[in-house]
């Protein structure tokens, strides 16, 4: 951790104040370089309190994705969120994650942006992502699966990202497989799952997630309105991106740890608890194909099993979900 | 294609010589600057021979790989080669197609190397790769397949590499699912297919190809050299590697072609002829897991169908094979 997140970490740690003498010996340093330290964290917005008596104190946080403090307020993770990177802007997370990639980054390095010129959905789409309204992040991930499992950390993070959303704001996000969550039928986040593997062997993966966080009707294409939304729309007040990343990384760190560990079966059952599409009719494009059938499970590998027409079961493990009509 | 090149196809269509004013036509350029052209080729080590009768005469090329002559030894291909590039040293060159293709190299596109410093085998294993020795080279392909075919491309570059070389030389290479070229059981060629995909679309595929065309018993590491081979081990005397390699891109661009059609069967046959896996008891490492039991076919996706030892079916996709004995 930086000098910056042991800071903030000791701020968070004494909501009643801490002294500048105690900050000092806890970071090992002097009470005017913490002071210094103080001034930096200031001017980036956070409000930190002086006074004599009661010592430093954190009032508030400023609206934005600060790395170190992601850092301090997720504390130890097993494996997401061992290095974060925040970029004002770039093109998308999911390519800048697989530099890093390549520079050999550590399995859990998440890269953040405050705006994506160019997001992507899946196979191609474009992904809407205004400055400072969203998160639009990448994770990533070195599991030892081979390519055909890769279906199942999309379904573990889409599980992951509901969970926090419903800890963060009450709200309960319906998943629609593989990867994308609803609310009231629109689109709050998707998940783009990419991968470089071996035939065998998986040897990256790139959990790339978008969700909207503070947009407003405005700032989605008029196109896109009717069947888009965001935290804010739904809970008609801003939501604090800061804590709800730390929160969505901690999940998805929890999920990935059962995925690696084997135990699927928790997963599988939160999965189906949230999800919109098992017991529907649906109709699945696969390239030129269309699959039509009834969702019935998710197999093993987390791929959506559909029972055809003619009574034959189908495994998918992606293509773009139309629920047609509910079964009764 | 570049003049250089449409100067060597000028010359190999006139095998008795070709007048410098006809290969000006041709080029639709001065004769002078075909003499240029000319000069510059000769200082590759390419022999041309100029005679006032005859004109220009080729008469020999060097070992080299040279990208022009390439393209014009190859011609008209449907996909593989239609941009061919060669290096004389780089890492590897499954990573410098990579950039490429992040760069919007066509599909089709090669890159040879003369020699590679970090030479990759399956699973990170190195791969030696001595200059002017060998080919090695990455072809980078945009099939519309889920990455569970990808399988398939592995098949079909085995049974096309195997074709290449008996055309070349008289040898029939066996192969040895999914990724090996052997002859009397010692490794000529290698196949390692890595790709970039989403969970149901494949984004490109290298093709990485590594061959022991002209290596001597002495290049390879002592501990190798009794399960490694080359041609010229096998035949006796050295190989022209631009004939080889022109030979394979064009086979390559046919099994190619015949997957992307899905024209598998004819490709099954050739491979099921050629392949040493087939019929043979054999033990396959999957991470910590061992499967054994006989190798019976290949599926549509071209995994391998094993019999397990209770008389279940696995289906393999990868993994490190090891044949036990040859079940009568």
């Amino acid at each position: 951790m930086t000098v910056d997140a042991r800071i903030l970490a000791g701020l968070r740690a004494a909501p009643w104040g801490v002294s500048g003498s105690e900050l000092a010996r806890q970071l090992g340093m002097t009470r005017a370089g913490v002071w210094t330290h103080i001034e930096e964290l200031r001017a980036l917005g956070y409000d930190i309190e002086a006074s004599p008596h009661l010592g430093y104190r954190l009032l508030g946080a400023p609206d934005l994705l600060h790395a170190d403090d992601l850092s301090a307020r997720l504390g130890n993770t097993r494996v997401v969120g061992r290095e974060i990177h925040v970029f004002q802007e770039t093109t998308s997370t999911n390519d800048v994650a697989a530099r890093l990639a390549r520079g050999g980054a550590a399995e859990g390095a998440v890269v953040f942006a405050e705006s994506q010129s160019k997001g992507r959905g899946r196979l191609g789409r474009t992904w809407i992502s205004p400055e400072g309204k969203g998160l639009w992040f990448t994770v990533l991930l070195r599991p030892n699966i081979p390519p055909q499992e890769t279906t199942l950390l999309t379904v573990a993070a889409a599980t992951a990202l509901s969970r926090a959303v419903t800890q963060q704001t009450g709200l309960v996000p319906e998943i629609k497989w593989p990867n994308d969550l609803l609310i009231r039928g629109r689109k709050l986040a998707g998940i783009l799952t990419e991968m470089r593997a071996e035939l065998d062997q998986v040897q990256e993966v790139l959990l790339g997630i978008g969700m909207n966080v503070n947009l407003e009707a405005g700032d989605f294409p008029a196109p896109l309105r009717a069947t888009t939304t965001s935290l804010m729309i739904e809970m008609g007040q801003k939501i604090n991106r800061a804590e709800l990343a730390v929160a969505i990384l901690r999940e998805l760190d929890l999920d990935y740890q059962a995925v690696a560990e084997g135990r699927f079966e928790r997963l599988v059952e939160q999965w189906e608890e949230r999800c919109t599409t098992l017991g529907c009719q649906v109709a699945i494009r696969l390239g030129d194909r269309v699959i039509r059938g009834r969702a019935e499970s998710l197999d093993d590998d987390g791929a959506l099993l559909v029972r055809g027409t003619h009574g034959h079961l189908e495994r998918i493990v992606g293509g773009d979900v139309t629920v047609e009509k509910l079964v009764q």
